[in-house]
């Protein structure tokens, strides 16, 4: 439990990204930021709508210094983002930390929260270059092996994107920190560690008999 | 793309839990609320914290028809909490589902949103009674074995719970459903199936030399 200087904590991007509890756990440079947004495709949304603080979950990506999501240009969400900062969450977990004290449980983890306006993308051809990146993203070349999309379903298609400048992240990893006295209590401490796991892709009984599985399907992972 | 009748709709426990988009993945029932959220001990909190909808994420459990997660009793968000509806959001990622057009991809995932106030539990002894059973939900014994817990321990911990009763469930499942057409388009099709993995627990480095790991700590399985 190291404490911070305060020439540490001015790293923060912003006041209200500026970690309290379990500060020693905060990171503010963006390789970490980076890092985590890359673990993983799914995001949770905080935007109000009807006066409830929603959390959407979504699949998103991250080109350079933004994340971009998508969904129905009809969805509530498009609509509501655009006037008001929302919270982008993305977290990992990464294990179950069993100490010798219950007060000193806690779990490994990776998460990030971005702060800020979103935007939406308007233009249809901006729109339809995003989505590729986000289908190619996940499986590289996929994109051209598709059907070609239809002018209506870009259309169809609502973009978000919002940079990652204001940003935090708590990370934590290793053994249980017990209480100094604790280290005596004989029972058993550790980490039960847990990830994702990718499982052989499955095909679509209705596939055409002379279709082959791209390698990239079997290159997919996360974590 | 099955439409639901007016009367499937009305199950919805409120207006504002009535899923509009994909509406045929909703399911209403409490059996599937408590399926989801007994899969994963991780949930994400939207709760309005100055002027943006912070998303965080935690741990919670379930008794009977309430979750309940802890935090710290300084911690900003169980004093936000009592003054606002919040939403709970519990979400599992199953696979990723690839089609034969990119408008029709999409994700396998079981996903839960509640609406409602959350409580706080004031009273010391209960909120004993309830970390003991967050501990030994995850693992069944463990916390007769951990180093009796302090009362200032207890009171440095604040647990909020919420009912679940005001709740909509999302589910997927299954291969992709590309349109008609499509089905001639000779792309390979199918889902990439995706899990939570536990693997061996890591015992700590200063376990005294004769404790031994107990065996439901083997047992311990999300997902
Ligand atoms: C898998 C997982 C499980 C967790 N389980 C629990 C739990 O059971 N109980 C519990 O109390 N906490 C848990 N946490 C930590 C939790 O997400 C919060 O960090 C913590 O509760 C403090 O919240 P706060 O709003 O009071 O923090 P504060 O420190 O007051 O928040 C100030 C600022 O710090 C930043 N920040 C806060 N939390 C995070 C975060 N998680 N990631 C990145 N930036 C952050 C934000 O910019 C925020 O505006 C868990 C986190 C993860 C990833
Ligand atoms: C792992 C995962 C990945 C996803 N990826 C995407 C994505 O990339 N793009 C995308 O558009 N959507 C994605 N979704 C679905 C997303 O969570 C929303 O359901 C969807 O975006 C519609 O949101 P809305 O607010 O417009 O829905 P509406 O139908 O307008 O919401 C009305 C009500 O329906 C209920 N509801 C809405 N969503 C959910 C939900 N997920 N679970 C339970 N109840 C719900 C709530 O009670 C809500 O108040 C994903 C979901 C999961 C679990
Ligand atoms: C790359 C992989 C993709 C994944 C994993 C994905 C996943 C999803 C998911 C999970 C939803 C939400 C469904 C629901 O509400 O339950 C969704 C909605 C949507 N997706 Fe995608 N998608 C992908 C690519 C695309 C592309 C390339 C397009 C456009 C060409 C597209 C267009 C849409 C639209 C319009 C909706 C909203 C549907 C509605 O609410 O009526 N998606 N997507
Ligand atoms: C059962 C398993 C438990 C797990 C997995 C767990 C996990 C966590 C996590 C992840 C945090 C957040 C740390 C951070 O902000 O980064 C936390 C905070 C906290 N936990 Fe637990 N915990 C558990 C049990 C308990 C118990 C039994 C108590 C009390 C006896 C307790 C008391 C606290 C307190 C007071 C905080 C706030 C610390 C602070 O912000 O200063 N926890 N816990």
């Amino acid at each position: 439990m190291t404490d911070q200087t305060d020439e540490e904590y001015r790293e923060a991007p912003s006041d209200r990204t500026h970690v309290k509890r379990y500060h020693w756990l905060a990171r503010y440079d963006q390789e970490t930021v980076k890092a985590i947004l890359d673990a993983t495709p799914l995001a949770h949304v905080g935007c109000m709508m009807n006066g409830v603080p929603f959390v959407t979950p979504t699949f998103f990506w991250r080109e350079g210094d933004r994340v971009y999501w998508h969904g129905s240009s009809a969805g509530r969400m498009f609509h509501a983002l655009e006037h008001q900062d929302i919270c982008f969450t993305v977290s990992m977990l990464d294990g179950l930390v069993i100490a010798r004290s219950a007060y000193n449980f806690n779990c490994n983890f990776r998460s990030v929260m971005l702060l800020g306006r979103a935007e939406l993308i308007k233009d249809e051809d901006e729109k339809a270059e995003k989505l590729r990146n986000f289908v190619n993203g996940l499986i590289p070349g996929e994109w051209e092996r598709l059907r070609p999309v239809y002018p209506k379903e870009i259309k169809a298609t609502a973009i978000a994107s919002m940079s990652i400048a204001e940003a935090s992240c708590k990370v934590r990893t290793g053994p249980p920190i017990d209480d100094d006295e604790d280290y005596t209590h004989p029972s058993w401490a550790g980490v039960i560690p847990i990830r994702y796991q990718v499982l052989p892709p499955e095909p679509d009984p209705r596939n055409l008999p002379d279709v082959s599985m791209p390698e990239d399907v079997l290159k997919f992972r996360l974590g």
